[in-house]
């Protein structure tokens, strides 16, 4: 039920995952007579998925603390799915502060894990980056810092399929002195672990969209005005294009000629193509769709679970956490062997 | 001497300047015989530069702590200059952590001033926007952030010429319970101050491009990757487009055909256009130009000089200081009265 044009924007976004992923099977949460109406104009759709009703729904507007009162909400009952090994993952496009909340305290984090956090994927020169956390969490400590260069290694090798990623750790300067103790700290425990030969050391702000490496690592706080200032950046350039080439005949002429090129920008950029934040760290697979993106950009969010489902994601992260040695204990959760999603 | 083509860019920026502000007088610091035999040859810059000889230069690889031991570099003579009141500023493309420490300890902050911070201009959809701290200060508490607004309106007064600007706190949402104590409490102050008419509240990352905000306050950890992040993503899609532009003869034509509006687009973006970081909340003007700029770039980091010196950015900030009540005290330095200016 989550989303500016759900569900409908849901169910078309399942219609296409359907193709992509025929063994893939859907459990919906939300209002039963609305779910079933939608569903019966979506052959491909209706094929793969079954209703379970929700009597309530998490609002946009709903502050965390109250959304956790709803046990009925559909956000909640397909949390409660993941959590009792009913479906592998979930993917929802509502909520995120109350989506974060609610996963965190009844799936938790995954042994060994701190703080769980959002990470995302992002266009850059050399490829795609994965960039965490993107602000799940606004202050972090060193060991936040290097659970998520963890969590955003086995990321870029579950999802971008990556064999060795390279990993950066986000900071004012590339030099060793530059930064807080912080940075500093969590650079120098990198430095001497199993990441070691792989990590960059620092990158700046333009190494992100320049991919100097594959995963970039910073607090919630950075990630997330980074992530956006990049995408306002993007946005701009957009705006200023389409002035240029609808401004006169002889431009209207020019965006004709080079058309396909800038088709294929504009399709390599397209913000729906790295939709789906994943909220790493957590026992069980969590995917957060944009709320404003099309059946397109939804069904990328459910690929991007399917590949976290299916590359078994948290084994990555449980194995490279006992070899880290922050923390010795080790979980036995062993949801995502199945392929069942459920979608919120 | 700072810069990559040092001293030579510095004086065909000094040729310009001279054409531009016709009153100014400037000082140069560095070695004698090369600024001789270098200003020989651009008859603009002679008339209206003294050199002072200096027998050392800062490099680029040189940590602050080094720096501050030569006290014969072009860079220190220049900083003394400012500090006796000999120059009204000071314009350098040298070593960015040397001229802030050097600047930091010889000029002091002004009274009332915890700690100096990095200002700078960039483009935005609804002109240009000032922000703040760029990376003067990694971490920032309460006080800092209430003294960067403070500096950033003072900033977008005298050097964008605004009267009434409109300042905004960056934060990863816009509503008011989002980010952490230290963002939320100064939120509190700005709104409770002089300032509060015109304080719009959190902003994020898109809005800095997007123009919401004449001028963006943050600390300087964020600042400085969302400034880098925001650069790297113009630069990506500047090489894209020349990727478009280039292939096929189709694509060839549609360049000359768009070509004007491209220019003009290029032009507006162009980073020596915002070239020039202001190094705010010193007892003198400290300019630093980018070390890569050209002659152009450096011309225009003398122009945000220029204006400083002559809308007397400083006696703006010591009244809005005792305004805003953080700290009583008023400083006594006078130094922006004439109209001369030392570069390094």
């Amino acid at each position: 039920m989550g989303g500016d044009n759900a569900p409908d924007m849901v169910l078309d976004g399942l219609e296409l995952a359907a193709e992509r992923h025929p063994k893939a099977r859907f459990l919906l949460f939300g209002d039963q007579s609305v779910l079933t109406g939608a569903l019966a104009k979506r052959r491909r759709a209706k094929a793969v998925c079954s209703i379970r009703h929700a009597a309530e729904t998490i609002t946009n507007e709903m502050k965390p603390t109250v959304a956790l009162r709803s046990r009925q909400s559909s956000m909640r009952l397909a949390i409660d799915a993941v959590a009792n090994k009913e479906a592998a993952g979930l993917v929802s496009a509502g909520n995120t502060g109350a989506l974060l909340t609610l996963a965190k305290i009844v799936l938790k984090s995954l042994p060994g894990i701190d703080r769980p956090a959002m990470a995302g994927i992002a266009p850059s020169a050399r490829g795609d980056v994965v960039m965490l956390d993107l602000g799940a969490n606004v202050r972090c400590d060193v060991r936040n810092l290097v659970e998520f260069a963890i969590m955003g290694d086995a990321f870029a090798r579950t999802v971008l399929g990556l064999t060795a990623p390279s990993i950066g750790l986000l900071n004012v300067g590339a030099e060793e002195m530059k930064g807080d103790d912080t940075v500093r700290q969590a650079a120098e425990i990198l430095r001497a672990s199993h990441i070691g030969p792989r990590f960059h050391g620092f990158v700046e702000g333009h190494d992100i969209t320049a991919g100097t490496t594959d995963v970039v690592v910073t607090d919630g706080f950075t990630g997330n005005v980074a992530l956006k200032t990049g995408e306002g950046a993007l946005k701009l350039i957009g705006e200023l294009l389409r002035q240029v080439f609808t401004r006169g005949i002889a431009s209207k002429i020019a965006y004709l000629l080079a058309r396909p090129g800038l088709d294929r920008l504009r399709e390599w950029l397209d913000p729906r193509r790295y939709n789906g934040a994943v909220m790493v760290g957590l026992n069980g697979v969590v995917v957060k769709s944009h709320g404003g993106t099309d059946a397109k950009g939804f069904a990328h969010a459910v690929d991007v679970a399917m590949d976290m489902v299916v590359h078994r994601f948290n084994d990555h992260i449980r194995e490279d956490l006992a070899r880290i040695g922050l923390d010795k204990r080790s979980g036995g959760d062993k949801n995502e062997g199945d392929r069942r999603l459920a979608t919120a």
